[in-house]
C-alpha cells in the first residue's frame, strides 16, 4: 500500500551516501538531488543510508540535513528520514509540549498505530527523550483530557479479528447510556474506547448504529466547539476507518486559509509507507481531485517536489 | 541472582523428555523424578524440554503435568515450567477473575517487573487469552481501583537512572498535599505512582521523607482495613523495593493459619531465576530463620520438596 517508487536496480547506499553529501557542499544545496535520492528509498534503504553517512563522514544525516534546509521542506524530509518509531516518539513528544490541537496528533498516534507500532514508538521515546511518554502525556494534560488521552496512548490492545457479541451489545448500551446523559468522561465510556480491540469496538459501534439510528459520532457532536467531543470523534474515527480520518485531517489542511503544512507534512510523511495509496482514494471520493492535483493547487518549491515524490511522482 | 541449581554437565534434552515419559507412565507417578529433572533446569533449558516434549509424543507437557500431579504441588510445577512471560499472563487472568486480594497480584505484576518484562507478559496475554490485559483490569474492576490498576498494568515505564530533582521535590510535595487532604485517589497522587520511572518514584519518596519526615506508607496507613490503601502501600513497596516487598508476601503466606500456599508457589516460581537469593536474605533479616526451614516447617511432601529444589536444594 505504499505509494513510494523506488529505483531498480536500486544504486549502491556509498553512491547514495556520496551524492547527499555533494548535495550539502559547495554554493548552496542542491535540493533536487536530496529529492531524487531520499523522496525514492523505504524505511529499511533510507535507515541504511543513514547509518552509512554516519559512519562515513562522523556526522547524523538528520542534523546536515536540518542545516542545510529551512521550513516545511526541512520538516518534511526530517520527518521522512527518521525511522517510523523515532518519528512517532518525535511527533508525540512534540505534541506533549503544546496545547489542545496537539491533542489530535496524541490520539492519531494512539489509535491508528498497531500495537506494536505503538509500542516501539514508546521504546523510542524512552531513547530519545529519557522518560515515557505515558508520564509526559499525564503531566502536560489535565482534567477530562488526561483521562481519555492517558489511557489511549497507554494500552497495549489486542489485535486479534476475535469480536463477543455479547460485550458489543451491552458496551453499546453503555455507551448509549453515557451519551443520552452527556457523561462523555465516564470511567466507563473510555475504557471502552481505550482498552477494547479495534475489532471489537468496531463490533460495539455497528450495534450502537442498529440500535439506536445514528452513528456514536453524530450523537457526539451536541457542540461542535466543545474540544473535548471533538477528541472523542476523532478518537472513534482512528479507531474505526484510520485512512477516511486522514483523508479528513489532509482536506482540512488544504482548505484552510495558506494551508496546514504541519498536518498534511505528518500525515504524508507516516501514512506513505502504509496506507496513504487508500487515504488518496478516500481523499478524490470525498473531494473530487486527486490528491496530488490537490496538493500541486497548494504548495509550492521544493516542499511540493518533496511531497511528490513520496506520492510516487518520478520526475521530481 | 538464581536460587537455581542446574547439573553440569547437563543431560540431552532427549533424556530429560524420556525421563519425564516414564514418570508419567505405569504405576502411579513417579514425583520424584519430575522434581529431579524440571526442579534443576533454568528457564531455557525447560523451554526446550517442552517444545521437545511436544515434539516427541505430541502432547503439551504442561497438560501431560497437570494429568498427573494434584494440588498444591500441580500448581507449583505448573507455573514453574511456564515461560516467565506466560507465566505472568496466566496469573494475570487469574487475578482478573477474582475480587480484591487478587487486586494486590495484579499491582505486583504491574510494579515489580521490568518495563520489558511487563510488555512481553501483555503480549502473551494476548496470545493465551485473545484480549488485551487492559481490558481484562478495566472490566473487572471499578472505582478507585480501577483508576490505580489501568495505569499501573498499561504503563510503559521508562527505565533509566536519570533523576529530576526539581520534579521529584514538586511532586513529593503533591503526594504530602493529596495525603493531608485524604484525597488518595486524586488524579495527580495516581499519575505520580503510574507513569513515573522507578528511579524518580525513589527521589520523589526520598524527597517525601526528608521534607515531611514520615515514610509515606506509614502516611498511607490511616485505616488498616482499607483495601485502596493497602494496595496503594503495596504499589509503594513493589516500586522501591521489590525483594522487601516479596520477603513480607511469604512471610504472610507461612504465618498464616494454615498457609497460603497461592502467595508462596507464586513467589517462588516468579521469583527463583530473578530476585529469590535477596529475598530469602530479607526474609532471613527480619524473621531470624532461614527461608528454607521456615518453608520445611510449613510445608510436606512434594510440594515441599519442589520448593527446595528451586530453592537450590540438591538433594530433593
Amino acid at each position: 500500500m505504499s505509494t513510494l517508487s523506488v529505483p531498480h536496480p536500486l544504486p549502491p547506499v556509498s553512491d547514495d551516501v556520496e551524492q547527499l553529501r555533494k548535495a550539502f557542499s559547495g554554493w548552496g544545496t542542491n535540493e533536487n538531488l536530496i529529492i531524487s535520492i531520499l523522496g525514492h528509498r523505504n524505511e529499511v534503504q533510507r535507515k541504511v543510508i543513514r547509518e552509512a553517512y554516519a559512519k562515513t563522514y562522523e556526522e547524523d544525516l538528520i542534523k546536515a540535513l536540518n542545516k542545510e534546509l529551512t521550513s516545511d521542506f526541512e520538516r518534511l524530509v526530517h520527518l521522512w528520514t527518521l525511522e517510523s518509531a523515532e518519528r512517532d516518539a518525535f511527533l508525540a513528544n512534540e505534541a506533549t509540549k503544546r496545547w489542545t490541537s496537539s491533542n489530535q496528533v496524541l490520539v492519531e498516534l494512539a489509535c491508528t498505530r498497531s500495537s506494536d507500532q505503538l509500542f516501539f514508538a514508546k521504546k523510542a521515546y524512552h531513547a530519545l527523550h529519557k522518560k515515557s511518554l505515558e508520564e509526559d502525556v499525564a503531566y502536560h494534560t489535565t482534567g477530562d483530557f488526561r483521562k481519555l488521552l492517558l489511557p489511549l496512548v497507554s494500552s497495549y490492545r489486542y489485535e486479534g479479528d476475535e469480536v463477543n457479541l455479547t460485550i458489543a451489545k451491552a458496551e453499546a448500551k453503555i455507551l448509549h447510556e453515557k451519551i443520552s446523559k452527556k457523561a462523555y468522561n465516564d470511567d466507563d465510556f473510555i475504557r471502552i474506547l481505550a482498552t477494547r480491540s479495534k475489532a471489537q469496538i468496531n463490533a460495539t459501534l455497528n450495534h450502537y448504529k442498529d440500535a439506536f439510528g445514528k452513528d456514536i459520532n453524530k450523537d457526539l457532536k451536541e457542540d461542535p466547539k466543545n474540544e473535548y467531543l471533538s477528541l472523542l470523534r476523532s478518537t472513534v474515527k482512528c479507531l474505526v476507518f484510520p485512512e477516511r480520518y486522514f483523508a479528513k485531517i489532509i482536506r482540512e489542511a488544504i482548505n484552510k486559509r495558506g494551508t496546514d503544512e504541519g498536518a498534511l507534512t505528518r500525515v504524508v510523511a507516516t501514512r506513505a509507507e502504509i496506507d496513504l495509496k487508500i487515504i488518496a482514494e478516500e481523499y478524490q471520493r470525498r473531494n473530487s481531485i486527486p490528491l496530488d492535483r490537490a496538493i500541486v493547487k497548494d504548495t509550492t518549491g521544493d516542499y511540493e517536489k518533496m511531497l511528490l515524490a513520496i506520492l510516487g511522482h518520478n520526475d521530481a
